[in-house]
């Protein structure tokens, strides 16, 4: 187990890398804690909870919502979780946001950590501490920025991620390195899922590699007033898309950044477009798709990434090196109709 | 209009004293705000309120639910309310706690601010930064603390008061003079609530004095870990009693402080405990009643304020000099049972 600890402006968060689920007694007290997890996890590593008090989620994003809070609020108090208890979410992103909303809300905030499970939760949703729940269409519309005490690493969870969990974790993988580190993308493009599947040291390493890069984002730009806002390419179309259509977050993610490369190529004369979209196949990812293009443009609307008539959206001037543009509501409307 | 900016851990406020409601729009421009209010106070004042984006509650303690902040973010969501968007609570404690608490949860926290329109909301509930909402019998179980950007007093709101919120806000004023300012206990017993009422002038130097005692007092210790405890004072019972007995809020607190001063009395030795009830009394608020005292301990269990089992408790000292005691919830079952 190899600790590093990494301090935001709101708080410090302690990372875990190569440690075993079996550890975590060692950064939180059994007799203090609460697991909240989903029932998925619950059946691939019921033996490793044993002792823990547990609160198990049923699976999907759909459970994102206020009546999953409720649930949990209420499980809390019959638990008796005080000011002194940690909540740890184990499972994938949708564990991790719900988690951390609930522990910053309850008895108006209490200690939390993650143990991602899925490979978007390790390499993404766990890292920064922005939390939350979906209201209706739209994602993350209710939330706060808290960090978590802990984020502890077992790549052995990977062992029972079915195929397209992998997929959806690479579309996030792909992200970083096209907006801050093209050495990763190159990589990324002489290398196939199946090595990093197969490989444990080299999924170990691409997973440090990248939960590291996100922090650092964070680090510098908590509340996302500048560098922050580059994670969220391919983020804008892909939320508008994600609920509608019922899609993976890291398939919405892909078609999103299929597009903004498209209109970075259109706004910016960005000319490395065909090697994203190469890449984003590569890794079994859907680059397109037929949409309603009106509905997604009125969906922008309520984007929080909005202000006033205009949005920040993220392009890419060249690999490895992403820009947010603040556009008018307007000209998005019309590129999201022109661009196919 | 008066204004005084007081810098807390997460944030500041500016206080405008001596202010009136149509100076609103100097601090929030009415075509990026929503005020949110009460049907009574809207009744009262909807002549100042035209012009501005409104969201209505019904009045009452038993909205401070979570059915209700999920009513405000489906109309903030239909408002088309951005992270530009500043929300304004017109109104009581109850109005106040949940502007706040759909402010820092909406799109991750917008700015907020409030106009205090009871004289519990101007002395107390609206300073400090803590809101949230109720879970069941359970006060504030739900919430975060964040400091508003703004405070406006419009002591001319107080006109249309009713009688017992004038007694409401006067368990609270008691209370800052029991723990904090001796000179203010002497002012209170030497004056009637009649005499504020009637008086401007004395009512608006009495609020300021409250409102800034508070304040520094949260200034201080934001996350209540020493001085801040003290605010409590006839807060544990209280709580306890409030929701399950459907009193008033200065109701509930005013038996909890005249119990609390015969626990000083018992435990600490504290001289003066009939001096608290006779100025309670004075001001028109209960000192005691019939309660279902093995329930009002089994409830303290799940009490914030508990950590695992013991509770702090908060007693005076003197008048003047409150004093926080962790005390196990043993003792305080016990002391429940014979304190008459």
């Amino acid at each position: 187990m190899q600790k590093k600890s990494l301090s935001f402006p709101s708080g410090r968060t302690d990372f875990y890398f190569s440690a075993t689920l079996a550890q975590l007694k060692t950064v939180a007290d059994p007799r203090y804690s609460v697991i909240i997890t989903d029932e998925h996890v619950f059946e691939a590593h019921a033996r490793k909870l044993k002792g823990w008090k547990l609160i198990v989620l049923k699976a999907g994003e759909e459970q994102k919502v206020q009546a999953t809070v409720d649930t949990i609020i209420q499980q809390l108090i019959e638990l008796e979780a005080d000011r002194k208890t940690t909540l740890v979410g184990i499972g994938g992103g949708v564990v991790t946001d719900i988690t951390g909303y609930v522990a910053s809300v309850y008895m108006r905030g209490i200690r939390f950590g993650f143990v991602p499970s899925s490979l978007l939760a390790l390499v993404d949703a766990s890292i920064g501490g922005k939390n939350g729940i979906d209201v209706g269409v739209y994602k993350n519309m209710v939330g706060v920025i808290r960090q978590p005490a802990f984020i502890m690493h077992d790549i052995s969870l990977l062992k029972s991620l079915p195929e397209k969990e992998w997929r959806n974790g690479f579309a996030e993988i792909i992200k970083h390195a096209c907006i801050k580190d093209a050495a990763m993308f190159r990589e990324l493009r002489a290398q196939k899922l199946a090595h990093y599947q197969k490989k444990t040291s080299a999924i170990a390493a691409l997973v440090q590699r990248n939960a590291l890069l996100k922090a650092r984002v964070v680090q510098k730009d908590e509340t996302e007033q500048g560098d922050r806002r580059l994670l969220n390419f391919g983020h804008t179309l892909g939320h508008a898309l994600e609920n509608q259509y019922a899609l993976m977050h890291g398939e919405a993610v892909a078609i999103g950044m299929a597009f903004a490369s498209k209109m970075s190529e259109q706004l910016l004369g960005f000319r490395q477009a065909a090697q994203v979209i190469q890449t984003i196949e590569q890794y079994g990812l859907p680059v397109g798709m037929e949409f309603d293009r009106k509905h997604a443009a009125e969906i922008l609307r309520m984007d929080k990434k909005r202000e006033r008539s205009s949005l920040h959206y993220i392009l890419l001037e060249k690999i490895g090196k992403g820009t947010s543009r603040s556009l008018p509501l307007e000209q998005l409307t019309q590129l999201f109709l022109e661009i196919r």
